[in-house]
């Protein structure tokens, strides 16, 4: 059977338009075969658990989703009672890109804040948390925050401990958004858990698809008593996969041993390169720190429509021609220099 | 990497215990490397729409989601209105098995009907069908069945037209829970669209993964004017693959050639095999008829017990003593005859 | 200013085709002038949770809100996680009635059992109390039951206990829907508190519309840990009324003296009156118990025709030609003959 | 029966806080008495039905609920499919005083937009009316407006109009949130018409309880094409009145005649009369432009502490020390006369 597609193509769109890295896919096929107990209780995903408490501490607890969408929305909903209200970044994915998932599926009231550079902080925070025990006002409960942001920003270590200090002062507890949490981590050389457990960090949505699995995010408790009903929740919310031991075997080969450090170290060396690549072209402009694997630029909208016939991306934002350019696991360096070259020559022909 | 598990070993508790078909773990593998559109613009998601179009009709369109509990739901909320019911049979699955996602997740009310073999009658439906335009009552307007059912039986075609021509007169929609279809297609030794599009059904939850795929069902409109805003109420209900070309290569595996049908001919022939194996063990009873891969049957509960110390399987009904046994696309004669002589060894020492 | 309708006639439809208690009205004019703090905290609201305690004990806690679905859908809310479900009997108002409010507002499962009578028994409740801890089962909760039930007849203090004891033994906690608990409890002459606090009851659903308030009900947690964040469900769920002070004048002066006692004794006195004169009209028959000011009755259909030309009546069941009457707080003697007098024609006039 | 308050007393601090009008009381007594049928197909409700077509077009519906949070979620719900998403001002009573009720129980989410005034403008609903079509972003369907705004502003016909024009021509839907739209029409001097149907306002929330009533609030379907399912949507959301004869005759009580004019042109004025009061007071500054019966004024946080002790009024940022006084219908010239003479008072005092 021949790929029906070129693999040699790439894009900069998204760090999702990869495939699966060899060595998880190794691991579904490793775990095929024979039979075993279904919905979890299976020895890939007790092998699953141990992994997951290397990384995030003993009392760390892991429930497998299939997607990030879901990854947040239980995550939240287990943390809040019906009435409870997540504050947010505006530009936080929960809030621009998942449909309206936590309002429509899990009945969840966002509130969120204006930021520069897509970071909450204590004073940020303090603007939506207010109100407590006031009926008129959804009750603050969750701070959530992305890190990696969308915006390509990364939160550092004591960055996030100052916001988990002021939010369970406030009686909040916080969420981190961990869709490209590896890239954060290896984008400030720390362990995981010095931007989770240790900073103070409640529950995580642990990304697994953006740094090469096949499908699958986590749910990771990382404070037993900040969540409740979890089992429950993923299961009416349509996340309990039958042939758990997969997703399991993906994450026990990611994390057991440095798969999700080379694979974010690179993508983030990619982005690194990238933006070095793209500065000396003159007319583009690079607007805003690049601290991981996106790149934001500014350039001319023709310029865009035409590198985009050579290499799909997306636009950031229509009004000011601000494009995002994602590297992923498997963007190589000649990816990186064809993509600068093609777009210096667009530029060129531009002028 | 070896297994952390014996892949010789079977049960007989679920055909989701069940594995990845060996060709179905292949198309996963030629469809990795190089980049493709997320989120469903792939050419794998554009080759799988043109199969179930195949199977299915011109008119079908196909939406994949994560899982089976996911398929319903999406079916479900995208034919009716947030204040419309389900008729269903009691021993449903969505009635039954899935946490209450329709209630909790879609807010769906079912309306469900006791029946004696889990196949649901015209004369059944109007047990559940009235009350239309009053607003006391959850506006009936789906009613969903399971070919193959929760209790082994198979619906006909003609038992599955007769049942949409007296929806379609009240107004109704049917919609089919399509977890084992291709069991039940294979059992009647007719194409899939027999028991689908041709009988008047509006839309389909397609199984696939307890037919081999590692993961991944599909919501199926046969009707377009049956269903409304899937494409949302997909993502919303956080169903929205961002790796898509590989669940899409999966059903493109399973359905462009006759996977489905070998893998589902295999698994019922294994039921019948058991069936007839068990039927010769004095003092086990198999109340229920055999027409697929399910077989049930009453045992002494102790012997039962010890025989799942060497197989694993699941108690149906507590009370009575019966229990399930599930043949899968990948149990092998020698499997049910091994578990057959486990019983009469039991049967025997418990005389 | 001339009413718009004859308020000699009455109907037999329905005890919320009455009007409002000339004592209740009063006192709404008494608490109408100047201002009173809005949403609850008010003096006559202060009074209210007063008279309250004195009918259910210290603990007891009221919330008033709009309607009995709201009574009902905010007690059930209040007292299970978004995955718990609700054991009612199949006939119960909360699965019949309310448009499917506890399922669509709610996102509550229902596990009704069928019943002979409309009453649940500990027997009955073992029929939906199990699957606990397996995330494939909604996880029963509550047992909901009605008093008087839907079918008219009426659970003693020994009934209730018996079921509270047993749900309570299994975890579970005991809801009462008593949009007409006063007739039941003036029906058996004995105390509010006798078929609620002292049986165990956790929250009840008091009903005020139908004894003669205006509008009101009231969720009164009976056990405080039953039951959690009711402010913020009656808010979110759309039963915060901005003038309190009003509803809860009415409960005040159905509740401190024995106006509810009175209104509940006569309209089961016309109730009675009612079976006994249909009882002697040849071919009618009154196939259930009349307990409280509820008659059902089997008559011809042309006859059930006719007579409801003159008075409105309602069918219970269109296939048995069961119609179901209903005497309320302000039918008179002179009613109930007049009505008896005219169903004894027209069965006259079938004849 | 004496009150429990004295009713001389009045308040600041919410229109919610008056009582009902003698003339609507009167109504509702009227209409006491006899039987009528429930849930709205009496003749008060009828009647009702022809007064709203009398000042808002033959085409207008009228759908009475409980309080104004459910007008407006039944008014969304009723607009929207289930993944559609609502466009309003940050300030908007929806967004920050339901306790997240269009979240929590309708499961929308709001698309909030920040404003100088409270009023949004097609410019500023551009800021969120995009991504039609994108399943990552909730689905812009309605804008909702606030007349008067919760900023105590007015829009003017033409401003709504323009709003309509751009929004229909975006296929989006207009609601207003008219929890105080007759005190809007009487500051213009416009009919209800003006401000709502012949602008193109598509539903509209009508205010009863703050105008007079003593509980009531309509959904009114102003373009039949706009909504679908109000039936059902108010029955579900536990909106549904059984005694509803008597919120219909408060309607017409309040609309035949010119009750709603009176009532709303003297709270406006007394709303002036206080600007003006204030305004004259050294350190008392009103920042904001008084266009109905709202106030606000900043003013030193420990005068105001005093002047709460003698007339309760509510702060609307703890930050600024910004406070909001209303005046309802009953407010007299004494009660403000009286107030503005307190504030100076307490002004000189702190001086």
């Amino acid at each position: 059977m021949n790929p029906r597609h070129d693999p040699r193509l790439k894009a900069f769109a998204s760090d999702n338009y990869a495939g699966v890295h060899p060595e998880i896919l190794q691991a579904i096929v490793t775990a095929n075969g024979g039979h075993q107990i279904s919905y979890g209780d299976d020895v890939y995903t007790a092998a699953m658990q141990e992994v997951f408490k290397r990384h995030f501490g003993e009392q760390a607890q892991a429930w497998p989703v299939f997607n990030g969408t879901a990854a947040n929305v239980v995550s939240l909903r287990s943390m809040t009672a019906p009435w409870e209200a997540v504050i947010c970044a505006e530009t936080a994915h929960i809030n621009t890109d998942e449909g309206g998932a936590p309002e429509v599926a899990g009945g969840i009231k966002l509130l969120p804040v204006p930021t520069p550079d897509g970071k909450l902080t204590p004073a940020l925070i303090d603007r939506q948390a207010w109100g407590f025990g006031d009926v008129h006002r959804a009750q603050p409960k969750v701070v959530s925050i992305s890190n990696t942001t969308e915006l390509g920003t990364v939160y550092t270590p004591d960055e996030i401990a100052a916001i988990c200090a002021h939010a369970h002062e406030r009686g909040l507890r916080v969420h981190l958004d961990g869709s490209r949490v590896t890239n954060a981590a290896a984008a400030l050389d720390v362990p995981l858990r010095a931007l989770t457990t240790d900073a103070g960090v409640d529950v995580l949505s642990f990304g697994g698809t953006k740094i090469g699995l096949l499908y699958g995010e986590a749910v990771v408790v990382l404070d037993p008593e900040a969540a409740s009903g979890v089992d429950y929740i993923r299961k009416t919310y349509m996340q309990l996969s039958s042939k758990m031991r997969f997703v399991s075997a993906q994450f026990e080969a990611l994390l057991s041993g440095d798969l999700w450090l080379r694979s974010a170290r690179h993508a983030n060396a990619m982005g690194r390169r990238l933006a070095e690549a793209v500065r000396g072209i003159p007319g583009v402009e690079v607007p805003r720190a690049v601290e991981a694997n996106a790149v934001f630029a500014v350039l001319p909208k023709d310029v865009a429509d035409r590198l985009r016939k050579r290499f799909r991306f997306y636009t950031w934002n229509e009004a000011t021609g601000e494009v995002r350019w994602m590297c992923a696991f498997d963007t190589t360096e000649e990816d990186v220099d064809a993509f600068a070259a093609a777009l210096a020559e667009e530029m060129a022909a531009a002028g």
